[in-house]
């Protein structure tokens, strides 16, 4: 039995700790808040359950063996820092932490404390992004040609970050986990429309070493909500959709076949287009966190690296540092 | 009675040629083309036309008060600039001509032989399209905050150029009609995915003076049509969806309060959000195209500039012209 | 300080529990329910209550002023009986009752005993469906003409009743609240499609004295899930998705003119369709059954009629009573 | 060669004109309409074609083989009977005609003068409702349980009947050609609202020998334009949306297993619920109107019975007759 101690109980907090109560092998022993109201409730909920004030506290329970942190994004780094140091493992909300050179210190301290560190990468664990990775596997989508997320809704608390740390936070950890190729280079561009400190709109292009590109609008001033991925092969296009409530994933029998003996002869392409059926397959309709969680505890239990581990999160950061550098520059394109 | 003839029979062509038969004060007189077949088929058609094998033998034409020029994107300089000097009214399909310098002799030479030079920027006699900027007109839609625009869809024959010349042109005249700010910088990005020769995926961002952005997706290898434009107001939002057969103007009465004061006293910013009703007001639902026919004859008839004239098919150009010197220079930004 | 015991707690209980929990003026004191993983499960999840293996238990509990009942159809006249004649309040989850003479006695015994005797039409308490009632107050929709429903979808756990016992009830207290004139007669088809033992595709016809018409599509075996209400009126037009996400109430500015004079000297009848805007409304968006608990709370408090009382009840049993037996007389309309 | 004409060129004439015009082995000889402008317009777009003021000048012209009739309702059958009887092949546009004893005097008339008599089920040639057939014919939808279909709309010129016999026509003629079973009886309910002089809403129902249920909403005065048919079948259930513009027929792997032993231990019958893919093909695009023509063409050439004879043409008008004096019933059932 792994006993979890989770620091953060605000937006995100209570879910995990809903999901980690209901993981096989698995004890929610404590809970740590700043504000009493959120130990209240955390306390009413799970009972039995220990309420600390501070991370620092919890972090000190002898008999914890991980620490989930569901803190403010400057906050991951100290945090996960110490539990590591005690022999904690760790699973810590996305996005990682906020600069390269913390991810992968905090990846070399687990490392030598020989602990698990993950991040909770929570789409990757998603049926339908699962999914679409199967389906890229199995070659029915063929070549991969490019990737565009859309993103987008109104509103949002108060934000110390932008649009970008925010949202593109998501769909840069399912291309991580989709797309077999090496991203090269990043470039962004936004504004911050409406007064605000920080982009709230805004566009991440990413290059990739074969060619394959990929885009990403994440918006928060946006009137409807959106949430749409192509993700186009020369064989199959898939659409996914994750405001459609009943087919998410749509593959389409649609490609594009290239005369390249022709091409030799004549200075034109000549192209043809297939169009064929459309197929909306089903997939796991887990929530996703409760595999998560799963995947922590398990993680733990057989002594090996999580799906999303520290390397990816790693990657994650180092794409959205390349994108807030490009966004400071004039959305020149950087180099990974 | 204004006679017009019209260079090119091909995709546009008949489209052009239906719309000035029906417009009052017009006479289609002449058409020429290349191929017999599509003279036949114009024969057929337009009883009594003049046919002619090229274009010279129809600007030639004694008879003709204007050209309507309907032929691939570098013939249009040359067919406008003969037909101009013998002091044809010239209506080109979009885009304008292929370089600023081109456009900008054009508008000289127009001007010296004192004859109307309008570019097809189909879209701007839209019903949707002018309904939209009549909302900007009557301030309902507050400070305009960004644009966001996506034409995608799976579709191309033989192509010279890439998807930003032939799908992002619409949306940068709808852009240049509906924003009176002034762009001052554009960058591009894309891929010649699948072997293509030319950009089949493309994405263009525009910068304006004043802080608004625009964006455009354009995609010939998208599984599905989308027409989406999303147009941000502090007040209210629209989305503008011309795939929608009933309601493609939607009205959100949504918008973002910046509390100002509470910037000066607090770090973060206090931003509340409202969420009201959503309209969908009707519109002309006229072909755009027999707007243009018609505006080109009045145009004419009364001797003063077309709503969409040289200098915004320059404006528009310019615009392609600095996308496209953004592709070739890894996205860098261009000052227009 | 009203004190409130709950029979049933199984799919609906738990939510009639929540949300007394969290009125005002109202405490939740016990629940009965007879399986013992039930009454665990609400013991867990409200502390201190009492908790009952049988609904007599509770009824007879000495401190409670009202009973909420959400057990099978067959019991609700047996259980209300015996807590009216205790002089409790009762409220009743939808079908009332199974007959009308069994909602007549209960009416004049609670009128006896001078208790509250409300029924949970939840959908009358819906934001959306309040909304349309406005509209119609308002006359906006100009004389009314016809409604049409369809809720269907598939699925269905074990059923004692028939497919519009279960579903219809529901859009038929929607079209008691919306409706003013008086409904004379039903008709009912339907298919016991399957192998089922009841019906499982039904249709039920409402006339009205004023001509005004009524249809409702209710089916288990829909392979998509439709929640859809067209509110026909001579000025304005309704449709209520349900299954919207976004925008549930749309109101279009359409409808019909029929020129009367012209009718008397001609034999045809010349009429004229106005299309105008569509409209979608916001309204209150708190849960529906928040408000029913509000209102049995308040009415009570007030010693006061509820909105949905006994006699809306009987109203609507009488409807599925007479399609009930249209459907046992080959589909013939049947007297109210 | 075969020589065609046409009476009738008002809304609905032209289409036909225009597809027999493409079709091979077939000859637009002539086109009757009472009214001159009519007559000159089909003059302008069909050369050479001799038009006619009246139908029986047009029925007399020697070198006719066939006539297609697209004029109102009543004058079908005096029109089909003068050209069978002198030797014409006859298409009649749907409804066939106005009676059944007409129905079969006409093809009683067309037997005995060894013509084709054919009636425009347009819809059967539509390339979505053909692939639905070959998913019956396969065994994919396992056994038919239901259909629903409805096809409602804001829009009417004058008329001289009611809904029913201007659009439940289509939807009857698609059950004819996709159900194999048998209807016994109909019955129809509806309203002329508005002060229209015929039901301008109504509802159909018609039952089957095997118990097999299928019912129709048509309506005049619907705000939003739908389309739509379910066809519940035990294995899989198809929803057929004929106004998605990409996705017109979606078979959904979701159906209904019921367990008959238990049924014979217990009183209750188990279900349960199979939810599986979604799957959308693709289907024969071409416009169905020229596929009515190239059956009737070959129908003649090969001297065969058209796939649309009058046989269906009458089992349609037994089910609009049944209907209609349902209606007269007060909605009774009508036995065919």
């Amino acid at each position: 039995m792994i006993s979890v101690g989770l620091i953060g109980y605000g937006y995100w907090g209570p879910n995990l700790a809903r999901n980690f109560d209901e993981t096989d092998g698995v004890r929610l022993a404590a809970i740590a808040d700043g504000r009493a109201d959120r130990r209240d409730a955390a306390g009413r909920r799970h009972r039995g359950i220990v309420t600390c004030e501070d991370a620092s506290s919890l972090i000190a329970l002898e008999d914890l063996d991980a620490v989930v942190i569901a803190t403010p994004l400057e906050t991951h780094y100290p945090f996960a820092k110490a539990a590591i140091a005690r022999g904690k493992h760790v699973l810590v909300e996305k996005p990682f932490v906020g600069s390269i050179s913390h991810a992968e210190e905090l990846a070399e301290l687990a490392y030598k404390h020989d602990v698990r560190l993950m991040v909770d990468h929570t789409f990757v664990y998603n049926g339908a992004v699962r999914r679409i990775r199967s389906l890229i596997d199995s070659g029915d989508l063929g070549e991969l040609l490019y990737l565009d997320s859309v993103r987008v809704n109104l509103g949002l608390l108060q934000q110390d970050s932008n649009v970008i740390w925010d949202l593109a936070t998501h769909d840069l950890s399912i291309m991580d986990y989709l797309i077999d190729a090496r991203p090269v280079a990043v470039s962004a561009d936004g504004t911050a429309a409406a007064g605000f400190e920080h982009e709230n709109v805004a566009y991440v292009t990413v290059h990739f070493d074969n060619g394959f590109l990929a885009h990403f609008h994440v918006n928060w001033l946006a009137p409807v909500k959106m949430r749409q991925m192509l993700l186009g092969g020369s064989q199959r296009m898939v659409v996914y959709d994750d405001t459609d409530p009943a087919e998410k994933v749509r593959v389409y029998d649609k490609g594009v076949d290239v005369d390249v003996n022709d091409r030799e002869t004549r200075r034109r392409i000549l192209v043809s287009y297939r169009t064929g059926d459309m197929h909306a397959p089903t997939f796991d309709r887990r929530e996703a966190l409760s595999l998560v969680a799963q995947e922590f505890a398990e993680s733990i239990a057989q002594h090996r690296p999580p799906l999303t581990d520290a390397a990816a999160g790693t990657r994650v950061v180092a794409l959205l540092d390349a994108a807030e550098r490009s966004l400071r520059a004039d959305g020149r394109r950087m180099a990974l």
